[in-house]
C-alpha cells in the first residue's frame, strides 16, 4: 500500500529559493515557460516566466547540451545549470544552462507579443485573447495586486472577529428588488441571481454579530460605461453592536490601512512593475452629501441641478476638491438622501430626508456603499408600507428582526473597482481577469 | 472637516479581553443578546450570546438598576458590572450586573428553542427557520468550523505559492457540457451557470502556474440525495510543472494536515462545542480503481456488477475497508476509467482505459475529484474528436494549449462535504447556511 504523507519538496528551485544566494555558484534545476530567446550567435539569452518573475538564463553552444533550434519561445522547459551573480539580469543572478529538457510545446505562434514591457494592443484585443494576454507579466501583476486586496480584507477582518459566511446566489427574491436581477428557471420555479448578499449577510448578523463574503454578485444593468460590470465581486461585511454608522467608516479605513501595508511588505514587486504610488490612508475625510454639493459648486461654479442626486461628474469633483484642499485621494461622502437608499437604510432621527448611510470614493469614482440598517422590525414594516412595497417573499428576512437583532450596518465594495484605481487604471474590465458586460459574455 | 483614522478601541469587551484575567475584580461594559433568563427569586442568571461563546451574568434584586420584568429574552443589551471568578460559569467567570442598557426588542417570541443545548427539531423546520435556527451555539459552531476550513484552504496555497482567482460565473459555455447546467438569458443571449471553474482555472495556470478559487457552483442535477446540492462552495486548485497526478494528491494532503492544525489552533472551543474528534491525516493510503473494487469485492462478498463505475454503497464500502484494514478515514482512489472521466483528463500512457486521476473519499464520501489534464494541443484535438464532441465555443480555452501549457493537473473539494464530515453530520445541508435542492429556493 502507497501511502501520501504531504508536500514533497521539489528537485527544482523557486526564484525565491535561489534568492537567498545559498546556491551561488552551484548547480540547479529550474524550470518555466520560454518567454523570450535572444539568440547572439555563440551565447543566446533565454528568460523564463515563473509565477515568481522573470529568469534569465544563458545557452552557450558546445556547453549547453541541447540544440537550440529545436527551442520555441512559448515552450516549457527544466533545465539544469549554474547560479552565476550578473547585475544586468533580473534578480541579480543568472543561470548558465548544462541541460534543457522540453516539457511541453506550443502548437502555433503566439496572437500576441506578450513579451513585450507594454502590451501593446486594444483592450478589446487584450479581451478576445485574455488568457494569452494576461501572460504578460504587467498585465498579471494587476490580478496579484487584486489577490492582496482580497486577502488583506480577509485578514483584516478574522482579526477583528468576523466570521466568513458563504450565502447562495441563486434565490427567489433579492435584496433590492427591481428591473436589474438576472432571471432563470430552477427546475420549474422562477428564480433571480443575487445582486448582493444584502439579506443574507443581515440575518448572519444576528448569528454571528460579525460576517463577511467575498464572493460574486449579478447585476442585470444596461449600463455601458467604464465602471460598470454585469458580474463582479463584492466584498461585504456586516457588523452588530455599532454606536453609529460611524463604526463602519472606521472600520473600512482599518481594512484600507491593514491591505496598504500587506501590499508594501508581500506585493513589492508588483508595485514595482506596475509602477505604482500607494495613496495615503492615514485618515480619510468625511463630508456630509449636501455639504459635498455646495462645496463643488462653489468652487467649480456648478448649478446643482438634483439635490438629492449624485452625478458621476460631480462624483469625479468632490473627488478632485478633496485632492486639492486636503490631499487625500479618498472621501467618505455621508447622510445620503433616504430617497435614493434602499428601505433597509436607517435614516437619520435629525432629518429623516437623510439617512445614516455614506459612499467612499476613490478619486471621485465611488467604491463602497454602506450605511446603518433598520434593526427595529415595527420600524421596518413601517418603512416597507411606506414606500409601497410587497413584503411577501421576505418572511425569513423579516423573521430575524421580529425575533431580536442587534444595531447594525456594514458595506459592499467593489473588487474590481478598487483594483483599478489601486493599479491606476481607468477601465474596470482591465482590472477583471474575464470581464461580463452588456456585449461581452465570453472567454 | 472630521477624519476617519481607523478602528476605534471600544469600552465593551470581548470575551477572548475579558479571559486575559486583568480584568478580575473590575468594572467592566459588554453587549450581546439575551441567550436566557433564568430566575431565581432575589437573583437571576441573565446569560449572553456574544461572537466568542456564552457569557454569564448575575442580576441581584436591589442592586442592579433595572427592572428584570422588562427585560426579554433575545433582546440585544450592553450591561455594567464587576468580574467575579465562577467555575460552574461558561469560561470560569460571570459579571455581577449593575446597569443594563437595552439596545433592541424582539416583536415576538422565538419559533424554536434555540437556547438548548441540542436544537430539538426536525430538518426541514431547522432550514425553514434558519437564520434564527443559527443563533444555537452548536448550530453556528459548524459554520465557524466551515471558515477553518476554507482558510486553511487559502493560507496553505498561498503559502505554496498559488495565486487566487476570480473567474465568472455566466458564461457563454461550460467545461463540462451537457444537461446539468441552469440556462439563462443574459441580455437576449443564451447563457449558463458554471458547474466548475475548470476551464478558467486551467487556462490561468499559463499566467500564474498555480492558482485556486473558493466559489459557487451550480449544478442543475435532479438528484435529491442527503450529499447533492444544487449549488454548493467549490474550493478549486491547479498547478502547473507537475512531475505526475500523484503532486496533486501530496498537496491535498499538505493542504489536509494543514487545516487540521488549524482547527486544533483557532478553533478548539468550536470542536468541544461539537464534541468533534479530527481525523488522522499524516498519511493517507491510495488504491486503483480497479483493486478497490476488487477488495471490497472480495472481503465484503458483493459481485461486481459495472467494472467501470462506483456506486455510492462500493463506495462506502471502500471506505470501511481502509478504516477497517489502516484505520484510515480518508483514501486516495486511482486510476478511473477514462469513459467516466470529462475529456480533458489524461489517459494513463500504459493503459488508456484509465485516466490519471483519482477522487478522495472520507468516510466513503467523495469529497475531491482531480487528476491531471491534457496539455499537448494535438492530443487535446484528437481527444475532442474521438467523443464526437463539438469544439466550437471552447476557442479560447483550446487557445491556452496552442500557445504552450505546462504539464499540469488539480481537483475541486465540496466545502459542505468536508465540512459535514468534519462535524459528523450526515446531511450536507446541515453543513451548508442555506441550501439549494431541487425542492428550496428559499430562504
Amino acid at each position: 500500500m502507497e501511502f501520501m504523507t504531504g508536500v514533497n519538496k521539489k528537485e527544482t528551485l523557486e526564484i525565491g529559493d535561489l534568492l537567498t544566494g545559498s546556491y551561488e555558484g552551484k548547480s540547479v534545476k529550474v524550470n518555466g515557460a520560454v518567454h523570450t530567446i535572444r539568440d547572439m550567435g555563440e551565447v543566446a539569452f533565454i528568460v523564463l516566466r515563473k509565477r515568481e518573475g522573470l529568469l534569465q538564463c544563458v545557452y552557450e553552444e558546445g556547453k549547453t547540451q541541447f540544440d537550440l533550434k529545436d527551442l520555441k519561445e512559448a515552450a516549457t522547459i527544466e533545465v539544469e545549470g549554474t547560479v552565476k551573480p550578473e547585475e544586468r539580469a533580473p534578480h541579480g543572478f543568472e543561470i548558465r544552462l548544462d541541460k534543457i529538457k522540453v516539457l511541453s510545446e506550443p502548437a502555433a505562434p503566439m496572437p500576441l507579443a506578450i513579451s513585450k514591457w507594454k502590451l501593446n494592443t486594444s483592450l478589446e484585443a487584450n479581451l478576445n485573447n485574455r488568457a494569452i494576454a494576461l501572460r504578460n507579466i504587467r498585465e498579471r501583476a494587476k490580478f496579484r495586486i487584486q489577490e492582496g486586496v482580497v486577502r488583506g480584507f480577509r485578514d483584516f477582518l478574522y482579526s477583528q472577529g468576523f466570521t466568513e459566511i458563504h450565502t447562495p446566489k441563486i434565490g427567489a427574491k433579492s435584496a433590492e428588488g427591481g428591473a436589474n436581477l438576472f432571471r432563470l428557471e430552477y427546475f420549474h420555479r422562477p428564480a433571480v441571481l443575487q445582486q448582493s448578499p444584502q439579506f443574507y449577510k443581515q440575518m448572519m448578523v444576528g448569528v454571528f454579530d460579525r460576517v463577511f463574503e467575498t464572493a460574486p454578485v449579478f447585476r442585470a444593468e444596461k449600463h455601458n460605461t467604464k465602471r460598470h460590470l454585469n458580474e463582479y465581486t463584492s466584498l461585504d461585511f456586516e457588523m452588530g453592536y455599532i454606536d453609529g454608522f460611524e463604526d463602519i467608516m472606521a472600520m473600512e479605513t482599518g481594512f484600507l490601512q491593514y491591505m496598504i501595508a500587506l501590499l508594501k511588505k508581500d506585493y513589492a514587486e508588483e508595485l514595482r512593475l506596475l509602477g505604482v504610488t500607494l495613496p495615503n490612508v492615514d485618515k480619510i475625510p468625511t463630508v456630509r452629501f449636501d455639504e459635498a454639493k455646495e462645496k463643488v459648486a462653489e468652487k467649480y461654479h456648478r448649478q446643482i441641478r438634483n439635490p438629492y442626486d449624485l452625478e458621476p461628474e460631480e462624483e469625479a469633483l468632490i473627488g478632485q476638491y478633496f485632492k486639492e484642499e486636503y490631499d487625500a485621494d479618498f472621501v467618505f461622502v455621508t447622510h445620503y438622501p433616504s430617497k435614493k437608499r434602499p428601505f433597509y437604510a436607517m435614516d437619520d432621527p435629525a432629518d429623516p430626508t437623510y439617512t445614516l448611510s455614506f459612499d467612499l470614493l476613490y478619486q471621485g469614482l465611488e467604491i463602497t456603499t454602506g450605511g446603518q440598517r433598520i434593526h427595529d422590525y415595527n420600524k421596518l414594516m413601517e418603512k416597507i408600507e411606506k414606500r409601497g412595497m410587497e413584503s411577501e417573499g421576505m418572511e425569513q428576512y423579516l423573521s430575524v428582526f421580529k425575533h431580536g437583532m442587534p444595531p447594525h450596518g456594514g458595506l459592499g465594495i467593489g473588487l474590481e473597482r478598487l483594483t483599478m484605481k489601486l493599479v491606476g487604471e481607468d477601465n474596470v474590465r482591465e482590472t477583471t481577469l474575464f470581464p461580463r458586460d452588456l456585449s461581452r459574455l465570453e472567454p
